[in-house]
């Protein structure tokens, strides 16, 4: 019934300036229209497809630096981890953990976010059925946690390529859980490029459409002023010249959606 | 930029009495809101799972029915043909002929269709890229057919279940294609009642509304007075009691969306 | 327990001589070899990918060609057929009529075959769960066929691609029917060309050997002269020179297994 | 053309005397019959369905007791390895160290056990495309890792199964990679059993056949006393009592494609 949450940032880190860049840009953008957001970027980008991509800060000097843009900002902000050392270190200053779908499965690193008492957001992995989160969910309420989310980015569709599921995002919700849609990665087509992961970023706002008028709890949405030139994703992201007008457009959905979904 | 067409009906025409009284109700409704619609009905289930299963009316005597509704209520008319035969004799009566997913890769049935002048709606196999219908419409424009539009019904995602890939409607679409969404048969479980396809029904209103929100020319929706006791499809069908509350919500997220998608 | 069947022959029938030709070359190798086998070859091409591709020879000439040829050869024959009509005039030439992937949930079609008194061979549709082969089963015992086998030949995975999976030729024998490996059409990416059907004619010897280790009753293997040249499915088809060492390996792996699968 | 390699044990080390047991009697049949084999089990399962399942004894633990059972029967010994602090922990204890499929693309552990000297299995992910090990083949040679080798364990297919796709061997092969089959993790349906993964024992044998005769280089399948009494995955597990046999197949199965695969 509420105002959906965007969670909303680059892939990763590049460097200090450009995320308060990109940070206080979203943030102008958010207060003029009122937003409910979270920003959203990475320290280590741990899985890349190739050992020679860009990786990123490393977590203590990441999640100190999102820590000050929040404050600065007044925003939560959330970043994924991928150790049980990492969701820790993290969870000093971070809102909200995010757990990356490879690692979905992985339990000691769901019980250690979920202990941390932070929010923890769990990407749903690509080979996992919707339903089947409800097992990731009693790991986190076993170690604790009561305010956690999963975010929908996918499932495995044949070699290359991913189908973002709507119906999924329904079943999550219809088991009581918060479903957030990842628009940005669902439109990856993983390995598509070779030694990169491929994908089609004008197909991201229309994903998450689809995902807001099916009925979510939030939309997961990387962005970056020039997405041609990212160091990580760069095919999957929004235009940050072009975020305002998706998430408003959005947000109307939502209103006409929110007591029917 | 216009608005979207409803093609709404019964999965299949029970009875005389049974299909005039839906697509009267129907067209009370069409006419009060001012829909854009076609009715909608099958003569024959050519496809069922179970040989003992209900079949239909027959081809000459249900497409004259069909004609007679459609004259009395104003409104265009479709059936699904299912040999080169019954789309010779279908065209003499009806407005749009339907070619059933299955058979949307038989060229002559494809070419008999063109050939009749009608409008030819054909569902998308669910074996078949999004991109593939182009040899769809090269063989209908080969055979004289100007005004055609293909139907999504999802695609085979492992055994006894379908997925609606909602970029298949933007891929559709960006070749130049009118694309329709047919919300019930994406929900189909096929095979899944082990001697009939199941299905959710429930989930109809929501893919369909994520087809509006992602950008499509129209809805395909069966509907049924009392979808428990339908002869064919009833778990995936939509009340009838629902189904104006359903199209009206669609209509608002295609004029919110009628300028981007 | 007995040896498996081996279905071979061309994709389409390319010209009289072509046909008689091939036929001869694979009688020669049968019978040096003392394979069980039947010939098969197709007279028209129905649901090809452009409306210009090659159709063939249309149903009376060609299963009169083909029923000269089995019995010059003293083999049984075998053809696809599409409608009713065909089902009805094949069956007078024809020893063993096989159902097309697509058709192979249209009743009539099914029936028809069914009521000729021939043997007959359902390929299992690329949409199709291995244990929903039954209700076609139940089709066929009630218009009062006897003698019927399924044929594998891939599932939808993702988007222009199948995967065979073995699995089903298991489960197809466990409910007490004969399974069929079909390892040239299983090889296939449908619509991989743009406007024809690809594949890798290297891996359909592969999943043939992984068949007949798995465990089923025959394997259908399209083969040609130069499959580079051929009018159809050239990319899938095995090189004529080359189906003796592959026929041969196939029996020997059956050999072993045959006591087991 | 050598013999392929087999890599036998039980799914997880449930206790000392369990473990040992197992390894002697699997010892005792392969210098009987000669196989090429490594013995394998698991010190952790760190990513089970449910977070109050059998975990294991931990890694030092279990590492040394597999040395001292690899020493004492003479066989390399294989376990898997879950964060970069046990890849190097193993490494002191264990021949061949094994990545599970969920964390394939973790470049940092796979970095870890490249770097140890140890000869290195990855698993393919459940949502990975066969060629696209080749980015995790450049990370290990990379890490100055010489020795390593792919398993094939399934992809996802639809939701709660996996699909063995024979063609993987063969195109991972064709890269120039060693090949094995995962006969056992294969089968599974993943989250089929709500709380525990489901699966199907006996298509275990007949997928171990398949890959056999595809062509690969080995084979890996868990077995146990009694699966129906296994702390972990004892719906896929071959009974020990039936191993010797399941092997002395494949190996025929080998000699036959040897040299053609």
């Amino acid at each position: 019934g509420t105002e959906p949450v965007f969670i909303l940032g680059p892939c990763v880190i590049e460097s200090e300036d450009f995320i308060w860049d990109i940070a206080e840009k979203l943030g102008t953008m958010a207060q003029q229209h009122g937003w409910r957001w979270v920003f959203k970027a990475s320290y280590d980008k741990a899985n890349r497809s190739a050992i020679s991509s860009y990786r990123g800060l490393g977590c203590e000097a990441g999640c100190k630096l999102l820590a000050q843009i929040g404050a600065k900002l007044g925003v939560p902000v959330t970043t994924d981890v991928h150790t049980v050392e990492e969701a820790k270190q993290a969870a000093e200053h971070i809102d909200l953990l995010q757990i990356p779908a490879f690692l979905c499965r992985q339990t000691d690193l769901i019980v250690a976010a979920g202990e941390t008492g932070r929010t923890v957001n769990v990407k749903k992995g690509q080979f996992m059925a919707p339903w089947d989160v409800k097992n990731i969910a009693d790991k986190l309420v076993a170690s604790g946690c009561q305010n956690f989310m999963f975010t929908e980015r996918g499932t495995t569709f044949g070699y290359n390529n991913l189908v973002a599921d709507m119906r999924s995002l329904y079943w999550m919700r219809e088991l009581g859980y918060r479903a957030v849609m990842d628009a940005t990665h669902s439109v990856q087509r993983p390995g598509g490029l070779g030694t990169a992961t491929g994908g089609d970023g004008k197909l991201a706002p229309v994903l998450a459409r689809a995902a807001v008028a099916t009925g979510c709890d939030g939309v997961f949405m990387e962005t970056h002023p020039d997405p041609a030139k990212a160091f990580s994703d760069g095919p999957n992201q929004i235009p940050l010249s072009q975020i305002a007008e998706v998430v408003e457009t959005l947000r109307k959905i939502h209103g006409l959606v929110r007591d029917i979904s």
